[in-house]
């Protein structure tokens, strides 16, 4: 089991209706011990991928990013969105519905901030439906710039975000992989993934 | 002039009406090494002052507070923001009017991320009514915290908000404090804050 989901099983608890609820650490209470975790384990997995950027949607994406963005030493550029729609003189802009509030929002980033000499590196917290991923792959496309890879912290394994992504060939990290929950006996099953060893994680760079 | 006055007069731009743009370093694409220096700005100037929690709110906060959580090795919580009003039972709950949405939002933090023993550095990338900064306050009494600090990367200092909380008595700290733009020729005047020696910044300590 890697650090994350021990911080899962520690820390997260299931609510009604299968909702996996960890933000006492990841999205709205922020361990920084465990993003930097997510941030190195993330480099490691992109080892020898080219990125010159990290791109992520608001809010809860932006504190992977952003440690993310520090070990690489790249730009960080977020999405924003709004319900609604604007002028796109500016703006590369997607679509991206949202299951968890129930609404359809806009997606986008100003010009200036994607290039076509790009390759970048897409994170969040979370990948459920893969709605906001694909929004972003098709932002990075827009301005005609390289996908390298999608990273992600805890992703939902039940729903097809990551089986699509992966289908389309994209090289797709996802540090936790929740195969299945069980709200009533409160255990969480996690997809068995590659064993990584502690020292390919190079921990002994001093982080700050 | 700072790092953070040389790079407003060097990548932002005034639009009409007098708004400063500064979303191609700040707060929609980040410059990761200016994110770092106004961590470590900050830091040196609330040296001896505790803190064990950093607070900001969603989103364009949480860049900075990320890096400053790292810095401090504490824990980050941002505040989140919604227009519509919640049952406030897990929640510690307040408002804020943005003048640029021009919309009243609820501001909140989930009850178990603020606690009375807290000792927290609010920080945020802009100050201007200091809405937002008042909101934030007002869930860390609320918790019967204390604050210990507020953080500010950019301040607007022709709008209230830093003017009014320093009459309060809280230890602010802008690091640019705009005091007049001019549109027409793209000139800002920033406000004459103290020196600090480059030395005091412990460049010497590696951030990654």
């Amino acid at each position: 089991m890697n650090f994350l989901e021990e911080k899962i099983l520690q820390d997260g608890f299931i609510k009604p209706g299968n909702i996996l609820k960890i933000d006492s650490f990841l999205n709205h209470q922020i361990d920084i011990d465990i993003i930097r975790q997510i941030a190195y384990e993330l480099k490691r997995r992109f080892r020898g991928v080219e990125v010159n950027k990290v791109l992520t949607i608001e809010a809860s994406g932006i504190a992977i990013a952003t440690m993310l963005g520090n070990l690489y030493d790249v730009p960080v550029v977020f999405a924003k969105k709004n319900e609604t729609a604007n002028s796109t003189d500016d703006k590369y802009m997607s679509k991206a519905y949202s299951f968890t509030h129930k609404k359809q929002n806009n997606v986008f980033v100003s010009r200036p901030y994607l290039h076509a000499t790009d390759k970048v590196l897409i994170v969040d917290d979370f990948l459920a439906d893969g709605q906001a991923v694909h929004a972003l792959i098709d932002l990075v496309h827009q301005a005609g710039g390289k996908v390298s890879g999608i990273g992600i912290a805890v992703e939902k394994g039940q729903q097809q975000g990551g089986k699509i992504l992966r289908e389309e060939g994209y090289h797709l990290e996802s540090i936790a992989i929740v195969e299945s929950m069980d709200w009533e006996n409160q255990t969480i099953r996690f997809r068995e993934q590659p064993a990584f060893a502690l020292g390919d994680c190079n921990l002994k760079t001093p982080f700050y």
